[in-house]
């Protein structure tokens, strides 16, 4: 499957990457093509390295994303409106299914979910798309750091909420191939305020906690 | 320990009689008297028949709350802070610990998490109690059937939130005692509304992916 990681030089973009190029084709997006490929050529060291499939692509984000079959949104929350906006702009999504890991949260001391007035960026997010694009929200409790150190076999719960069930189904099937993980069936976008505020509740735990970064099972 | 679990007769407030009466002098209380003191006799009933520790009591929410050292508020949202304002009207809070597993939410077909302007039913119940009572807001990820269940040992993360570390720290002990559990430190209550959503969320996983009441681990 053609996999685009719209903003996927940084954070989250690289574990993603990395663990998903072993069973698609993986491009990465930025805004500069040049940091693209910067990044995608290090991804590629990495796999090479540890002796896996490479093969990475960099490029700008709405040439990553035109022809994909799944564009993921791996930017921060106050540009992944306008990143959207960009790509439906110069034609880049078409019956894509996209993927929004985005949450929306400040964090002064700990961290607060501060979701806009519709409730959550899935919802916001959902707004701008054209009918057609089936959006998918899930990822929000993948830690970045463990995502992108290929010894952690991950053994987490991955909560999925989509209200087209197709795209809910394939993007399970995408979050098994990550690792260790169980997906769960969170229900639709109008659920996703519950999923992305999972984010800065583990944030927090693991401030609190003195742990690693964590993630979740449901027992 | 004396404890007073305000609204007792129901719910969450069942499995907590019977797991914290082994450590702890436990009193049901209820708006009617009567109906605590059948709740009482029907756990004691429960326990006597496996051989352990009984000896709850029934009362008033009034009579249960004064003296107790900690005081459980396991009443629905709708009526939490009513019930906080009858019991301050009462005179039957002084300097006691009192723990919020409150969760304001609606279940139309899934379940949405709807807190107040404020963010959270912690918070709301915060404002009003006098200064001296210490508010410790956790158990929102409890199962109540599981909790009741005791051949259920749990094997569940309790989050425990408030501003009082030594309050805190009380509560941490005594969700110790419900079961193998563990206790993780969620910061002060201005961080309950993340731990508030968990229990939407919970009931909406178990729902859509058909399975037992489901808790949390964090990993």
């Amino acid at each position: 499957m053609r996999i685009a990681i719209v903003g996927g030089t940084g954070d989250i973009g690289e574990g993603l990457a990395l663990r998903l190029a072993q069973h698609n084709d993986v491009i990465i997006g930025s805004r500069d093509a040049a940091k693209a490929q910067e990044a995608a050529n290090n991804y590629n060291k990495v796999l090479k390295e540890r002796g896996l499939k490479d093969g990475i692509r960099g490029a700008t984000n709405e040439e990553a994303a035109k022809g994909a079959e799944v564009v993921i949104l791996a930017v921060k929350y106050q540009v992944a409106v306008p990143t959207l906006q960009a790509l439906e702009t110069a034609n880049a999504l078409e019956d894509q299914i996209v993927i929004t890991p985005v949450v929306p949260m400040t964090k002064p001391k700990l961290c607060a979910f501060t979701p806009p007035p519709c409730g959550s960026a899935t919802k916001e997010c959902c707004a701008v798309l054209k009918p057609g694009i089936r959006l998918v929200s899930t990822f929000q409790t993948l830690p970045a750091p463990r995502l992108a150190n290929l010894d952690d076999r991950l053994g987490f719960d991955v909560i999925v909420c989509a209200d087209d069930e197709v795209a809910k189904k394939t993007v399970m099937g995408l979050a098994q191939q990550l690792g260790d993980i169980r997906t769960l069936d969170g229900g639709g976008l109008e659920e996703a305020s519950l999923i992305e505020s999972l984010t800065p509740l583990l944030i927090n735990l693991a401030i609190k906690n003195k742990t690693k970064p964590l993630s979740i099972k449901f027992v």
